[in-house]
C-alpha cells in the first residue's frame, strides 16, 4: 500500500486540530490559489490554440469568491469570465492568473485589463509574463499605472510549462515541435522488414494516443504511410480534428490513403517536391494543402506557423525522426521503449546524427522516466547542447 | 515530502494502541520470521559461492532467542550457527530457515539435519527445497522421520531470487550469466570510433560496480580490452578478488595489459582459437588458464562451471553481448539507459539477432525501472520466449 502525502495530512488534521493551525501556515497562500488557477487553465487543454491555457480564481478574506479559464479560443479569457461571475463582489478582492492579463485590442476579445480596473479588483498576482510581443509586461504596467498591485513569477515554472507550447509559439514563432516513438531496447523501430506491431504494450500505445488530444497537428514520413496507412486520427476523442502532415518528397501519396478517410481535405498538408503535377492538381483542387516550395524541416516548420499550425507530434518513422533531430528542431521528446532486443536488422529511431564526440549527442534533459505497463516513458526535453554531467 | 507507509503505520500504532492489535493481526508471523532470515541470509552476498545464501532465525514464546547466517564457503551454515548459540533453550523452538536444511554429508560441515534434531527444535518452517540433487526435499523427509514438523514455501519466491544463481547452478549445472551495458536511448555503447566514455553518469557507474562485489567472475571480449584497457576489477572493495574472463579467438591479448594488474594468474580465463603457441606457452607458464578447445559460448559457460565460477557479470562489448543473446545464455539484464541518441553509427550493444518476427525479440520480464540519476536502469529476468504482451 502506498499512502499519499495528502492523505497523511488529512488524517494529522483530522486527529489533532493544531494540526490545522500547522497546515495553514505552512502553505504558501499565493502558490495555493495559483495551483488552483493552473488547475482551471489545464481544463482548456487541446482546446485554446492558438491561445495559451488560462485559469483565474478571485479571493477574497481568505475565500474563493469565483473563477473561471478559457474554454477555446474566441471564447472568454479566464479573467474575463471570472470577473463577471464574481460581479460587484469583486471589489477589493485579489485576482490570480497563470499568465499576465492581456491589454493589447487586436483581438476577438477585450483586453482583461479593462475588465479588471473597472471590477475593483486591488491586486493580481501573475505566475508569468505573456510572452506574446503585443503584451510582454504592458499588462503589468496598465495595472500598475491604475493603481492595482501585481505580484509575478509565482509558480512560473509550473506555468511556463503548462503554456510551453505557446511559449515557443511567441518566442520563436515556431510550432513546438514532439518527437514521438515507440522504440526497443536498442533503439529500433521495427524489424527490417517494417513490422512495427507492436512493440510496446497496450497501455503504452493508449498512453501514446492522448499527445494527439493536445497538438494541433500530427506529422509522419511518407514511409510510415505507405507502410502501415494509419488514420492518424484521434481514437480517443473522434470528434477532435487534428490536422495531418505528411513528407512525401517524391509524391508517392495515395488518393485512397486511410489518413484522408476521417479529416476535411483542408486538414491535410502534404511537403513534396517531386510529385506528378496532374497529381498534384488533383489534390489541391480538392482542396488538400499541397506545399511544393520547401528546403528542409526548419523551413517546412516555418510555413506549417503560418499556416496557424502551433504544435506538432511527430510520429516517425525513423527517417523522418533523423532529419528533424539533425536539423534539431525537437523540442521534447515522448519515448516508449519496450524491454525488447530487436539486433541491428531492424529499422533505427535515429539514423547518422554526424557526433563527433559524445558530449554533443542529443539528449532529453528534465525528463521523467515512468513505467507504462511492461514498458517505460521518458519524457522531457530535447537538448541540442552539450550535458551537464560529462 | 514521501511518506512511506512504514511510518504511516508506526504514526498509527502510537497514537491509538487498538491499532497495534490490528497490526498484530494483520502481519503473518511465519513471513515475518522468514523475512528476517532473508535478512540475514542477505549478508552474505558476494562472500558464499558456490554455497547459497543462507539465514536462520529461532524462535521460541513469539520472540527470536537466536541467529545465524552463512558467512563463508567452509564456515558453519546458518542453523548451525543459530543453534549453537541457543544452546538449550532450542529445545521446543521453532527453526526458521530460507532454504531447507542440509543432509548430506559429502561437505566440509555436517548436515544440519543432525544439529536440529540434537536441539530438540519441535517446527522447521523453510522458503524453499534445496535445489541440490544432493538434497532435494532429502532434508525434510530426515526432519519428519524425527518427529520435526516441516513447513515448506514460506517468502519461496523471494528466497529463490535471493539464491537465483544457485538454483541455476543446482539446476542447469551452469553458470548465472548477467548482461550488463550502459547504452544510449538508441541501443549504443559508444561512438563509430570507440568512444564510451561516458554514455550514462556518475550515478549509473558507480551502481554498476555493485554487481562486481556479487559476482564470482568478470567477462569482457577482447575489443573492449584493447580499446578501453580496463582493470575489471572491484573499484569498491580492492581486496576483493573477482575472476575475469577474456574471449579473445585470435589472441590479440597483451601481457601488459591491465586485466594482469590487480590478479593472480590464476584466476584469469581467456578463451582463445588462434593464439600463437609461443605466447600461448608463456601464458600458461605463468598460470594463466587459457581454454583452446571450445566451441561456442555455450561451451564456455560449462567450462566456466568446471572451473568452480558460479556466476559470470558481462560487461561487453556489443559483439560479446550479441553473441550470448544469440546463444540464449544470458539469464539476467541489467543496462543503463542514458537518455541520449548517438545515431547509427555508433556502435551497437545488439548486432544481428536474426528475428523472423518481433514476438520473438528476445525481452526482459519481471523487470524493475529505477531511474539511477540521469539515466535509467532496466533490470529484470531475459526471456527468449514469446512475450505475454504481444
Amino acid at each position: 500500500m502506498q499512502v499519499k502525502t495528502e492523505d497523511f495530512w488529512i488524517f494529522l488534521a483530522y486527529k489533532d486540530p493544531l494540526f490545522c493551525v500547522i497546515i495553514f501556515f505552512m502553505i504558501n497562500k499565493d502558490e495555493f490559489y495559483m495551483q488552483k488557477a493552473l488547475e482551471l487553465a489545464r481544463l482548456g487543454a487541446g482546446h485554446t490554440s492558438p491561445n495559451p491555457m488560462v485559469g483565474c480564481v478571485i479571493v477574497k478574506n481568505n475565500r474563493i469568491i469565483s473563477d473561471g479559464w478559457h474554454k477555446k479560443a474566441g471564447m472568454p479569457h479566464a479573467e474575463a469570465e471570472a470577473l463577471a461571475k464574481a460581479g460587484k463582489k469583486a471589489k477589493g478582492a485579489v485576482l490570480y492568473v497563470n499568465l499576465e492579463p492581456c491589454c493589447h485590442t487586436n483581438k476577438r476579445t477585450p483586453p482583461c485589463t479593462t475588465a479588471i480596473i473597472n471590477s475593483g479588483i486591488k491586486k493580481v498576482v501573475a505566475a508569468m509574463v505573456d510572452p506574446n510581443p503585443g503584451v510582454n509586461s504592458g499588462g503589468f504596467g496598465v495595472l500598475e499605472s491604475a493603481g492595482i498591485k501585481t505580484v509575478r513569477g509565482v509558480l512560473e515554472k509550473e506555468a511556463r510549462y503548462l503554456n510551453r507550447f505557446f511559449v515557443k509559439n511567441m518566442e520563436k514563432r515556431l510550432p513546438y515541435i514532439i518527437m514521438k516513438a515507440a522504440i526497443s531496447l536498442d533503439g529500433k523501430m521495427a524489424l527490417s522488414d517494417g513490422t512495427s506491431q507492436w512493440i510496446t504494450g497496450p497501455e503504452a500505445r493508449e498512453s501514446g494516443q492522448i499527445l494527439r488530444l493536445e497538438c494541433d497537428a500530427i506529422a509522419a514520413g511518407i514511409g510510415t504511410i505507405l507502410k502501415d496507412n494509419p488514420y492518424l486520427d484521434c481514437r480517443m476523442d473522434k470528434t477532435r480534428k487534428i490536422k495531418k502532415i505528411i513528407f512525401d518528397r517524391q509524391g508517392r501519396i495515395l488518393p485512397a490513403a486511410n489518413i484522408f478517410k476521417n479529416s476535411a481535405p483542408g486538414d491535410i498538408y502534404i511537403f513534396t517536391s517531386a510529385m506528378p503535377e496532374a497529381k498534384m492538381r488533383k489534390f489541391v483542387r480538392s482542396g488538400v494543402n499541397i506545399i511544393n516550395r520547401w528546403k528542409n524541416l526548419s523551413s517546412a516548420a516555418g510555413m506549417l506557423y503560418g499556416y496557424g499550425i502551433n504544435s506538432v507530434l511527430v510520429e516517425g518513422g525513423g527517417v523522418l525522426h533523423t532529419s528533424f533531430l539533425r536539423e534539431k528542431l525537437y523540442d521534447e521528446a515522448r519515448l516508449y521503449v519496450a524491454p525488447v532486443f530487436i539486433g541491428s536488422e531492424g529499422l533505427p529511431v535515429a539514423g547518422r546524427l554526424g557526433l563527433k564526440k559524445l558530449a554533443d549527442a542529443v539528449n532529453i534533459k528534465n525528463h521523467d522516466i515512468i513505467r507504462v505497463g511492461e514498458d517505460m516513458l521518458i519524457k522531457g526535453e530535447i537538448s541540442y547542447v552539450q550535458r551537464h554531467s560529462l
